[in-house]
């Protein structure tokens, strides 16, 4: 049969690469493509599985309403009860829902780009239309102008993504709040996948704001990208009419087990952010000299922007050159050539792992320079 | 922010009952509500989620092509290769991506009703309007009317559960089979939730018929409902539809470890099954006596209904009052009397778990004698 007319107009599936899932020897690969952490979770979380496996009923639908989980991030994102979180698996399957529950088929979208495209193209996906708002060419925003055009738009909902992926910035929290408060007509979805790497949020302002709703995941700092697990922060009465629509029974018993041990472990979170954060520091080090050396010799040339997240945007000539020389010994990256020309993306995993990364590059230096 | 005009059309979210989870002892529950398998999934899943537990990547997203599993599966629904089958975090879920793939907003949606509700609510939820094909009084189905009522009003999509829940009914499998045959203009959207408890299928026209889309899970007979995972077996050009919108993202690593496991234990499944028929036809047999026994004496009066599923749909005049006495002692039954007056519906477990809840129906027609 034939999909119906809006899915027909889509431009064919991209398929992503999924190369590594078939490698037969996974042990001394580093995965670098998808910002997920590089180390494996909590060692509480591996005990919580192994706890539920022996204790828990495998064979039962997952709880609809795990109110000790819904506390507990409650308490991580600093709000006044689990009324204000919601959790669904995924952020992206949580940005599915805001946009089935808060938007109209003409309603305006508006995309604080180049972002994480996932949104968009969902938005797309169900036939409302999105309108790109360009970041400037640093990938600075300024929100004088955005205010302007949001207004001037009659835009309905605003999505950024704070620090935004892929550029790594972080933008002006209070400028964001003050976006927020002063656009009470526009719906604002603030993406904070990120926000365990750069530790600025919007979350204090939900109790006020019945037009921000936050996501974020457990797929970054926490570790759990195999687990879809994530969150809504919004005000109770969104939160209510996501629920409206939500599936209570949507998400797996073992990743609300392992999203919860998490939470009860978050020094093992916070030492991974550190060790990040000076892998970042670093590596954007060795970038710098790295790059002078290049614009020397007859290197490659290579450019970057600074970071508040577990990844780092690069500019390189010939990025699938690049990319494959990695990929060739085992380090996967991410090209971003599709979205911006000649860049690609690192995902910044512990000290030890970057300086392989670095050493690689060296090397692709030394064969690309003769 | 409102929700759209649908969301707030809907009707107050109604909560599903979850006092089970908030149990500090779940040792003795008998949970019989949601057709879960009543025991553990096979062995081989425990021993695959170690193993990956200790070897696989937690930290990073689930496979997004498992061929392996995709293999298996097409192997399992005796299709021609993997390019017929997709995998989703749940058959809900598969639901949902096919209303959004097939579906405009002016199609009509025929469900052959009383059914599971879910497509329905779903179907409601993102303003697609359904029309109720009644079963008869005995809950069976006259297909040579249905066909003309398809024809008649134009259906575009039809959703049939078969067996059908929460009745039991099986129906012909060859006057489906017709059914989909000769009306090629509307879909045909077949649940076979249950389809290991009666094993008959509609899987060997799915390479013919392009109007066809049946979906399976892994909550039943495979008991891994805690895991969130089900399939679609459909044409490949349908398949290649429904991963236009399909976030592959979107299954937990561990649920696919789990399913793979599960399939490579089939004889668990298939005793199990085997269990269930027996102590099915065990407590159909006491339900007859315990009728008979009522109707003669003053206790309850009780009806009940022949079933191809590990479920019973019973009729009982106080179903809240039954329903809650068995809750005291730890047997968790469902009314279905918002849907079907004075019904409701006892998933069938083990013979010894069935002999049970035939002790606690015996006590509860004593005290409610008196």
């Amino acid at each position: 049969m034939l999909p119906n007319k809006n899915i027909q107009q889509l431009s064919p599936y991209i398929s992503i690469p999924h190369k590594i899932w078939n490698l037969s020897n996974k042990k001394n690969i580093l995965k670098l493509d998808w910002n997920e952490a590089s180390i494996p979770p909590s060692p509480y979380v591996i005990k919580a599985i192994n706890n539920f496996l022996s204790n828990g009923h495998l064979n039962w639908y997952p709880n609809t309403k795990n109110l000790v989980l819904l506390d507990e991030l409650a308490n991580y994102c600093n709000q006044k009860d689990s009324s204000y979180i919601e959790i669904f698996p995924s952020s992206d399957a949580a940005h599915e829902c805001i946009l089935d529950v808060f938007l109209e088929k003409n309603d305006k979208v508006c995309i604080v780009a180049p972002t994480y495209d996932n949104f968009r193209a969902r938005a797309n996906d169900v036939g409302i239309q999105t309108v790109i708002y360009p970041l400037d060419e640093n990938f600075d925003l300024d929100f004088n102008k955005l205010e302007y055009f949001i207004k001037d738009k009659n835009i309905k909902l605003l999505y950024l993504c704070n620090p935004n992926n892929p550029t790594g910035k972080a933008y002006n929290i209070e400028k964001i709040k003050d976006l927020i408060i002063n656009n009470d007509n526009t719906i604002f979805l603030i993406d904070e996948a990120y926000y365990e790497f750069c530790n600025k949020s919007v979350e204090d302002i939900v109790w006020q704001c019945k037009n921000l709703i936050i996501t974020r995941t457990f797929s970054k700092a926490f570790a759990l990208a195999s687990f879809r697990i994530g969150y809504v922060i919004s005000h109770y009465e969104n939160i209510k009419a996501l629920n409206k629509l939500r599936n209570p029974k949507n998400i797996s018993m073992l990743s609300q087990v392992a999203a919860f041990a998490a939470l009860k472990d978050l020094a093992y979170t916070k030492s991974y952010v550190n060790e990040v954060t000076l892998a970042r520091e670093e590596f954007l080090s060795f970038l710098k000299h790295f790059s002078i050396a290049n614009s020397g010799g007859g290197g490659y040339e290579m450019d970057y922007y600074p970071s508040m997240a577990n990844f780092i945007l690069i500019k390189i000539k010939n990025v699938s050159l690049f990319c494959n020389f990695l990929q060739e010994r085992d380090i996967f990256i991410r090209s971003y050539s599709h979205i911006i020309k000649d860049h690609c993306r690192i995902s910044i995993g512990t000290r030890e792992q970057m300086k392989i990364v670095a050493k690689n590059m060296q090397e692709f230096n030394k064969v690309n320079n003769h």
